[in-house]
């Protein structure tokens, strides 16, 4: 089980649902719903929650052929999120391309996401299984736990006094839930019970956790495959901020504060950043948040029967949480 | 049965509806998220399409009990559709109130909306039915419709070459498809067979366009509780327009292409307008559509076994279509 023939399957995977998702839209008109709908699901992406659906339904006992439709509905439905967050947080890029309230424009991309989410739900209807009402209120609660997590982060911006516990609730929320829902449809799925449910819910809050604290650090590297040093240009609060504002010496705080407070911040402004986070003790925090939540979701799947997909599961946490972008 | 009775029923449908919605949020935190969704379920309204769930569930012997939350179902969905309608038409008032994104912003506004469509969905999946599968579907499709309606209403604002036929679909799509998928799920519910399904559809379906025609007419009278010509102050295509576009003489034709190319409409221009609308006979035309609509609508239920019910639904077309705002 190397991590080469690793890849190879989780590229067969992503073909698989990409090969859905470029189905998804039949009709042409009206064009300026359709259109973007079909550049959205075109546009790649790495497929984690889709896989994820796909091999937690496996590590239970379940055919992926039974769970894939559910795969394609998690995908479509964080796509969703994508095109709505990408209004509310202004941004003008996304997976390399022009986001869609930017190609067309706010009204259009607004319609958008909203049949996603309609898509979402049609797509996850098609799940053969007697638990469809479970399966669809698991996905509907996830959608409102996404829109309290984008709800936190945006009053985040305005706030200065955030703590590290309300800091990882809105991490959970944003980023972790869905990924939660996913390994939980695809054990139900699967025919999972409830404690094997449990524990692959845990196994992607700690992979989800991670995953955004990996990010934040990302973003502080400048040979990353990311902006450098973006979420500080847009005065985002990571994880990173948060321990600092918390922990650091007052004079750390004082240097801090200042940057943030300049109208423009430079490429110089965050290597100062940077050294502040490394004075403060802040990445070698973050690091070992990431280690620490890693080792942990893998502990979690140790009690499950072994299985090709519970070694996959190990290997996406590292492949995901070993990334370079 | 007299119509004083029946508004007194209407009105104690209304009640039990406000009361569910007024107890849909429980939470208070994120308040960005959670003040504006209560903000919008408070707001008031007509509770058309709950009451066409409830009563279309009665008149196929079903009971209000059971179809009270799918009710409360459409009518978030309904909500929904107002608050993103409202960013994309750029409106300011809504139910004599300030619009969510006047009100706050239009992040909060998409997000309120995003979170009322999960709210819709947490509702319909409380009722307690073997066919839950169906009624999500037909849910989930109507979703669609009106995403493709209002894209078809958006690209028609650009659009000059609109023909009635392409007017009339996208009314369906826009305010017709909600109120029929009101009536199916409630047939549902309630046990109805598939003929009993299309016929309360088929009611809906002309219930839904002559409302819409009746209410392109009644922004052309001065003394409705409409803004006076609001339509036409903001160039809309509605179906007076598409028809006199295509039936008028070219003089009038000439006219009405002159007002409609004037950087700002006044009121003097509505009366204009309408005098122009008269003389083509668009005003007549509407009328006899209107009429004819509620005529067709009214044969549709005769089959039905007779009830209460099936007697309401006639009175709520005439209540609906005599409205003066």
């Amino acid at each position: 089980m190397n991590l080469k023939s690793f890849e190879a399957r989780m590229e067969n995977y992503r073909k698989r649902i990409n090969d859905r998702l470029s189905r998804v839209v039949v009709k042409q008109s009206p064009v300026s719903f359709y259109d973007p709908v079909r550049y959205v699901l075109e546009g790649g992406g790495k497929r984690i929650r889709p896989i994820l659906v796909i091999l937690a339904c496996k590590a239970v006992g379940g055919a992926e052929d039974d769970c894939i439709d559910a795969a394609v509905a998690v995908e479509i439905l964080h796509n969703f999120t994508l095109v709505h967050d990408d209004i509310m947080d202004n941004d003008d890029l996304r997976r390399s391309r022009q986001t869609v309230h930017k190609k067309w424009d706010e009204a259009t991309a607004i319609l958008a996401g909203d049949g996603l989410v309609a898509l979402a739900y049609h797509y996850l209807l098609k799940t053969k299984t007697n638990e469809i009402t479970e399966i669809a209120n698991i996905f509907t609660t996830g959608i409102i736990d996404l829109c309290e997590g984008q709800a936190l982060d945006k009053e985040f911006e305005r706030r200065f006094d955030i703590d590290m516990d309300q800091y990882l609730l809105m991490v959970e929320k944003k980023t972790a839930r869905l990924l939660m829902i996913s390994s939980e449809i695809g054990v139900i799925i699967g025919g999972g019970n409830q404690m094997q449910r449990e524990f692959l819910s845990d196994f992607s809050r700690h992979l989800g956790n991670a995953f955004q604290i990996q990010d934040d650090l990302l973003d502080m590297e400048p040979t990353s495959g990311k902006t450098f040093g973006s979420d500080i240009k847009q005065k985002k609060r990571t994880i990173l901020f948060v321990h600092a504002l918390t922990y650091a010496d007052q004079h750390i705080k004082n240097q801090l504060w200042n940057i943030m407070h300049q109208p423009e911040i430079t490429d110089d402004d965050v290597f100062k950043v940077r050294d502040l986070f490394e004075a403060s003790g802040t990445l070698k925090f973050a690091r070992h948040e990431v280690e620490s939540r890693m080792n942990q979701a893998q502990q979690i799947l140790s009690p499950l029967a072994p299985s090709d997909s519970r070694d996959d599961l190990n290997l996406l946490l590292k492949w995901i949480l070993e990334r370079k972008s």
